[in-house]
């Protein structure tokens, strides 16, 4: 039997770690809230070594010391509350690790709350749903060295490993940068399932079944496109509904609902000064199809038929996905400067090639990218996405130009797109400058010479110097 | 000699804002931080009837009860502290207006805090730049009945008038809604300014010099998108720098600098859950402008040719405009339903004809739209604004698609034209909600049943009804 370790909070993932935990041999305390869930968890689970326990107190005395708990509870509030009460029975040097979906700000104030107490804390994202959580996800976990000494071998074992047998897991900084990769983690995973529709509406325009769509998906994922999102599309595009027979998609309500990390990931990136076009747009896309009140102030109108070529939809959807990627790295690096961690951007990658919901053939590329040059100023200047872009660049221009000319819409392709040509064919935005300085006095920067400026339009013209 | 009001705070705006009331024939106290400079300022103003104090508790001793004070600080910290030492020496009844652009759940906050002292307090958010404070600005209050009663008249005599001499300042809602609606004015500047910028560049890749094309948008101007930003667009592209004789706008550095109401905005929409995806590519444009790294790392590449015919911009920019305005009160009614403001969005779209800054030949057509339909759940669904989009849609798709395949960033207009054809032809996103349920077991609804389900794809593939 190896050593002990705590569960708290037993829904979907909660449970399915405790089971993973349980196949690796641990002995595996569980707690939760409701105890006939806990119990009913215990007796269902067709795993063995769980040690049930009615109260937090029970777990904390069915750990030997140094005790590792993690807790796998609704982020927020619930997961505050749960972390404070369970502190109350643990011992100085004893380890509890968030994995909810919690907003890495709170995790670093959770962090510094218990390091006063002497209990040590850390933030650990956990990607994968609940199967990954059960055969392996990728663990992005943020804490102290002495945290990851302590938990290092139990996570280690409970994620996915990569196709060279490397552990999806690694501590990628201090108490923070867990929670904050694994958000940016699904601030991409938003932007490419917004892009992965607009294709797919794209080729219901053209007037595909869903069915001759997933073999279209089922046949990329076999290629370039390689992925997890990918395969599920082909999947859940091929699915029939039971009760009518019609395609599932089609039976569902056409609207799309969301936990906050990608609402996070948009502001996150505003404040510290990083682009994330692409996520914004998607999570607007989400907010749009909740509107039912909007949607329906509007006569549905023809749309216009829409010609696509598959192979110019596969590599539009291709260098979309990189761009999406690259905001990603761009919002981590911009994260790891403010805050110090120092992140690895190609760790970060490796950890995310299995057991996550964004992983795909996209990941080793990054991963070696980043090894090549580990101070690239954005994944698109890596000679490898550069590549991408030349070959793929043609294509997603037609296939924005066409879905823009046909009324589709294609928010999502045309940001990246957008903020890829941002990067490569700069706005004037000195036009912004002179308006703003117009209009608020706000002052402007010279290309040709340091300083601080105003000029003094509604008088006479003239320029001064303000620093 | 009509009645006292209190300034505290003499940056450009305080200044012009105690100018301005001194001109209406106001006896007006004003105070700065620094001494020295409301000294200077008293001496300088062309314009008497100023009391200078040195403190503000002087400045409290020189107004009659019951006070009234804006103050017009920078917003944030130094508001709060201000506001705190001010509210010491006011006695119960005593009136402070925030006019900074505060943040309006701060101000819901400060505003809670006054009140249990007894003291009244209002936001009233202030367009127009230090041209309109001094000359007539736009006014958008919030606080309560009396708060208005107390000082509408002064707030009435110092803002703009529109063409039928209305003023435009109301009270629109209890305190926070103020700021809230100063924010989203803000926030539609921010993406006006982006599609401005974008359709300006696509004329400069086409070879336009900045004199040619501040010719284009004069010209504008006197037409159909007559309005503020379109006629400083004109002049600062005419302006000459006297260092260099070259186009002003092509000395300075390609760099939009911000303050925090664009964000505020974007951040805002996403938790009410409303939609303004176009401010949100505007302020990533600008994220990406100052972001000198990264633009650093990409070779400049030689810029496709890009041929525009000046009409179809025209059309573009109008539409792309229409829909940005939509945009902002797409995120003013989800503020209004949340918070229970019942805000009069034909009111708001009048105060806005004059003084601010997105003041244009829009804004009497929207206050048409939503006197003749009070409940209009979109702008663009509106009759006018639907003859709109039938003339112009089709300039809007081409420019977009001409952009796109010239590899000129668009992000602003491509999002506005997305965000209108997903109220129009909406995206399938219940392949997103099939997605999120396979790999997240998040569940669904069904288009053809109510009810919230799932199915358990790793499983029979059966689906089983959750609630």
């Amino acid at each position: 039997m190896k050593s002990c370790v705590g569960i708290i909070g037993l829904g979907s993932m909660g449970a399915s770690l405790a089971r993973n935990l349980a196949r690796h041999g641990y002995k595996v305390s569980v707690y939760n809230r409701t105890f006939e869930k806990a119990e009913e968890f215990v007796k269902e689970a067709p795993e063995e070594g769980f040690a049930l326990c009615r109260t937090l107190e029970d777990l904390a005395s069915s750990l030997p010391a140094p005790r590792v708990v993690l807790s796998v509870i609704t982020a927020g509030a619930p997961t505050r509350a749960a972390i404070e009460e369970l502190s109350k029975y643990l011992a100085p040097g004893d380890l509890v690790v968030d994995c909810a979906n919690s907003f890495y700000k709170d995790s670093m104030d959770l962090g510094k709350e218990m390091e006063e107490k002497g209990i040590l804390f850390a933030d650990c994202g956990v990607s994968g749903g609940k199967m990954g959580a059960l055969m392996g996800p990728s663990m992005m976990f943020g804490g102290s060295e002495k945290a990851w000494e302590l938990c290092g071998g139990v996570i280690k074992d409970a994620c996915a490993k990569t196709k060279g047998g490397e552990p999806c897991a690694a501590r990628l900084g201090p108490v923070g940068s867990g929670h904050f990769v694994k958000m940016v983690h699904n601030g991409i995973e938003y932007a490419l399932m917004g892009a992965i529709a607009e294709i797919y509406g794209l080729f219901r325009r053209e007037g595909f079944s869903a069915e001759e769509c997933s073999q279209i998906f089922k046949k990329w994922d076999e290629g370039d496109l390689h992925g997890y999102l990918i395969e599920i599309t082909g999947k859940v595009l091929s699915h029939r509904d039971a009760k009518t027979q019609k395609p599932f998609v089609d039976v569902l309500k056409d609207e799309a609902r969301m936990n906050g990390t990608g609402t996070w990931t948009v502001l996150s990136a505003m404040e510290l000064g990083a682009g994330a076009p692409s996520v914004g747009e998607a999570v607007f896309e989400r907010i749009v199809s909740s509107e039912e009140d909007l949607r329906g102030a509007f006569k549905p109108s023809p749309a216009p038929e829409i010609s696509l070529d598959s192979s110019d939809a596969m590599q539009a959807l291709y260098l979309s996905s990189a761009v999406i990627y690259s905001e990603g790295f761009d919002v981590l690096e911009a994260a790891s400067k403010k805050y110090g961690w120092g992140l690895d951007y190609s760790q970060i990658a490796r950890i995310w090639e299995e057991g996550c919901i964004i992983r795909s053939d996209f990941l080793p590329k990054i991963s070696e990218a980043f090894k090549h040059d580990p101070s690239l100023p954005s994944l698109l200047s890596s000679p490898i996405f550069e590549k991408i872009e030349e070959e793929n660049g043609q294509a997603l221009r037609r296939v924005v130009a066409r879905a823009v000319l046909g009324a589709a819409p294609c928010a999502v392709l045309s940001s990246s797109l957008s903020y890829f040509d941002e990067l490569t064919h700069p706005l004037p935005l000195n036009l912004l400058a002179a308006q703003r300085d117009y209009f608020g006095a706000h002052g402007y920067e010279r290309a040709d010479e340091p300083g601080f400026f105003h000029t003094e339009w509604e008088e006479d013209g003239r320029e001064v110097r303000r620093e």
